[in-house]
């Protein structure tokens, strides 16, 4: 069989898994994102192995799944910033900097000091720590999206704390790496800190000025999805230069394209259009590599006192740095609780800065696994507490959460 | 740059040429396809070599976007199927069963012929003659939808002659290697057949049975975007199955599955997703893949004569193959005409053919690369000359074509 032919038979199993098991996760009340992740978790090799049997043995067709997922998880970002009023997240700034800043810190000396108690030296340690710092947000906002409750003032806390989160990781490791003379192509502090913020000045500054008089332009010419195939080569390209000049995470370039384009005319034509994209094709596949990419058999008897660890110390120490975060920038205890819960699952930057370390000798093979477990983990478990946090109700005194429903 | 954030680059690079390149042949009064496939000529190894400079050197991006160009030609294809009023191109039965085995028997024929006087031997010039069968129907679908005349009567006949003509091609092929031995896994003639119809049968049967009720009970499901996600993996489905099961082109599959889909009552919300999707990623980086793809500088002076004599026998084949084929059919002379040229466009079944002869020694590596310019002139030539028959007008007495507008 043809390597296309190979793609188009994965690219249906995939899918049809994806919305089947997003399908039974619904009917046991549970997000459809839980249902996804775990049906990429049974056809990986934990346990069928789907890309190393039948058709797919000798293929790279993983390879083409997994760069399709990273284009998923740009849109998906996209759409989530697209449900965001700019207005109302800018009145969660305060919140955001402290849920962000603290979900930093916590995470990165609990982490630290977890793997001195392993055993680990100085440097590797810190860089565990630093693994524990990025939150991937995706997850939460896709179930927030599920729950109806993304525009909530928790849900926009939580999108703001993780945008910060992201900036100050970076800066983290790049001061890291900067210090120690890690990595081929640290760039120096300063550097790392000009550039960032030329990123954050240039797009926005661009998306408020150019989205709506550009997208109305294109909207005038006759061009066959004119409108969408421009939100997406916009939505490709502040994702690349977020990576490539800002040096933050692709997402959060994705992310502050969705912003802007809300505040054009065209966002209901944009919002059908990339919601049709993104959930019939990408976000399925996004959602199931998760779990294809993990091998829970990969963990020795030693090697699963550590993972433990290192999944108790990742959840709690976000749960706790940006909780404590948020009830320092004034939300009540739930609240607080919801956006720590929130913050807990890692990602592609998680696994980003473990590459990283692992290139730099900083991080094991063995440890390399480990982190991608814990990403899984924390990444079934975000959906599982969030909805469990949104089941506990306020006392009557406390205003309601927006409930209005979003993108699922 | 990692093989994701190059992806993410050439994937906004490729749909912003596409289109700019579709508007400026539209501003020229030519059909959009025309321009995207030249966009793609010109950022190909011909002139820029896109995937060879800058950030794309030594990846191998190439062959995702190639991939991805796959599938955007299964869902081109499904999408020109949802277009079409099964009935309607029942009563062009005859035309197409004429124009598409006239249009196999007549490029053979003299495709053998041509490469005989060029001093190849038997085998070698049959194969050339086999090329040269196979029509690619998908440029002059694209090219009709933008007149707004796929639905027409000349419309439905190049429909049911390029399913036609892609049937007999294959058995034609499989019968030569069945007698000649060639071809590892070369199927015995009666097992092509027999595959073939049973392919036909159960595909036709299971989507006019249970397309409806299948759709039905997925819409009522709480999936987010189940209904277009249950057509992305039934089309890809049909169209592996086709390949695979069937031995015929994948896009014959997507096809079937485009026709049955009309049938049901989602017909709207299926057209208006799967536009959206294919138009606004697909298709662009399908029609700019193929440009991308030739290199029009690896062929000499002698290679170039050759090339030549293949064009003119590939054009003049198919018009007066197809075009006799309609006569006889029934249709008057303009609409014969029309058929015929749409005919002329070759791609991923003779390009499939070409590889196979390649594998099995009857088809040289430069001849490869004629084979792949003669696709790409073929597929470059049919939209302009489709476009200017379309521009001649019948004497009064001919009954209009229907203009209803298509998928543009």
């Amino acid at each position: 069989m043809t390597a296309t032919l190979q793609l188009v038979l994965a690219l249906a199993l995939v899918i049809l898994a994806a919305k089947a098991g997003g399908y039974a996760a619904t009917r046991l009340h549970q997000p459809a994102v839980l249902g996804e992740l775990l049906v990429g978790l049974l056809l990986g090799p934990s346990l069928v192995d789907m890309f190393h049997i039948g058709p797919f043995a000798g293929g790279h067709t993983d390879e083409i799944i997994y760069e399709l997922a990273e284009v998923g998880v740009i849109f998906l970002m996209f759409v989530a910033g697209l449900e965001v009023d700019i207005q109302e997240m800018l009145k969660s700034g305060k919140v955001a900097l402290f849920a962000g800043n603290l979900g930093v810190i916590v995470p990165l000396v609990f982490g630290t000091l977890v793997a001195l108690m392993f055993g680990q030296e100085l440097y590797p340690a810190l860089f565990v720590g630093m693994i524990l710092t990025a939150t991937s947000v995706s997850i939460s906002a896709q179930t927030l999206l599920e729950l109806g409750v993304l525009k909530s003032k928790e849900g926009l806390a939580l999108l703001g704390a993780a945008v910060v989160d992201d900036v100050v990781a970076i800066l983290v490791l790049s001061v890291f790496l900067a210090i120690t003379g890690t990595g081929d192509t640290a760039r120096p502090v300063w550097l790392v800190v000009v550039l960032m913020v030329l990123f954050f000045v240039v797009a926005i500054l661009f998306a408020a000025r150019f989205f709506a008089p550009l997208t109305r332009f294109v909207d005038s010419l006759p061009i066959s999805e004119g409108v969408l195939s421009f939100v997406i080569v916009v939505t490709l390209l502040f994702a690349w230069s977020a990576e490539v000049v800002g040096g933050v995470a692709a997402i959060t370039g994705a992310f502050i394209a969705g912003v802007f384009f809300a505040r054009t005319k065209f966002r209901e034509e944009i919002e059908n259009g990339m919601h049709t994209i993104t959930y019939s094709f990408f976000v399925p596949i996004f959602l199931v590599s998760i779990g294809l990419r993990a091998n829970i058999r990969d963990i020795d008897a030693n090697g699963l006192v550590f993972l433990l660890a290192l999944i108790v110390v990742a959840v709690l120490s976000k749960v706790l740095g940006s909780g404590v975060g948020a009830r320092l920038g004034g939300f009540d205890n739930l609240g607080s609780f919801r956006v720590g819960l929130g913050m807990i699952s890692r990602g592609e930057v998680g696994l980003i800065i473990t590459t990283i370390g692992l290139n730099a000798g900083l991080v094991s093979s063995e440890e390399y696994s480990q982190v991608v477990i814990m990403v899984l983990v924390t990444t079934l478990l975000t959906p599982l507490l969030l909805r469990w946090a949104y089941s506990l109700t306020r006392r009557p005194t406390a205003r309601a959460a927006n409930t209005e429903i979003g993108g699922q």
